[in-house]
């Protein structure tokens, strides 16, 4: 059976410009997606490194050939390791994800990801939909702070446990780092 | 220009089953549901009413033949309005729905659901993504409490507060009921 593929999403230095505001789990998002491909390169289990190439013009920084581009130190593949680039939210949509996922056997998807509630809920959401078993890396993710239609803005914290628990036992399991590691095995 | 469809996600009878504990905007997320529907029936504007067939046996109150998996009065189709039957949460995997939008020149999809973070914010997020401009009727969906991973209890009136909050401005105008009958026109 295949072993488990770990899909790093959006772990790009952009997330580090002001204009985006606090962070939560900062910087312990990053360094755990550290831990999380130290173990998985040293199980030799796949790795899929996907990034968010922006194309409007209020967010620059994600724009390809901008510092906010290039994937954190944290976060930088190896020579060999796939990368897939990706226009929406959704790591599933506008790539050959899924093709790549099914043409390896692939059951089991790990997800680690910037920003918890966006890109990494919607990935996880269509990647559960789809079929895949998926785990999702709570600890390993991070958000900011969001403001709702009528004005009331959510702190970076409660936004993430919130989304959290909206896709726990619902389209993934929500678990740790160290879960992670201890189910590779 | 194609006016805008109408997507009326889960508005089933099941939700009224004790199982599922206390939701939020009861009863006025279906009452606002029947006034949308009156509103584009009137406009003769695009109605796609989209179900859920439940297949976990853990689940029996949305399988096929079982009383929930009934429309509730205020969402029951009309002679000659289409019905899509769905098995996961988002509405555009496993149907043939994208197909059917594009098919007809839809540029706006607006959506109300039950439940607000799980089939709701899972089918904007992917209209939304798949380019459509998307409406979320936010006074037009409920939800359930939530336990995140560790066991921690979220109401359901914050976890729909935070869902439309993450996906406001990103995937989708979160609007209200009066707002989305008025941009009908």
């Amino acid at each position: 059976m295949a072993k488990p593929t770990l899909l790093v999403v959006d772990v790009q230095k952009a997330w580090d410009d002001p204009a985006f505001g606090q962070r939560n789990n900062d910087p312990s998002a990053e360094e755990n997606v550290a831990r999380l491909l130290q173990a998985w390169r040293t199980a030799e289990a796949p790795i899929i490194h996907v990034r968010h190439r922006e194309t409007d013009p209020d967010w620059p920084m994600l724009h390809e050939g901008n510092p906010g581009f290039e994937f954190m130190d944290e976060a930088v593949p190896k020579e060999g390791e796939l990368v897939i680039t990706k226009e929406v939210n959704s790591a599933f949509i506008g790539t050959d994800l899924e093709e790549r996922l099914r043409s390896t056997g692939t059951t089991t998807v790990v997800v680690a990801a910037f920003t918890t509630d966006h890109c990494g809920s919607t990935t996880v959401r269509m990647s559960g939909n789809l079929g895949f078993e998926t785990w999702y890396v709570g600890d390993a993710c991070s958000t900011f702070d969001r403001e709702g239609p009528d004005g009331e803005v959510f702190p970076a914290e409660l936004i993430h446990r919130t989304a959290l628990a909206s896709v726990h036992g619902e389209f993934a399991d929500v678990i740790t780092t160290d879960e992670a590691i201890n189910r590779l095995g």
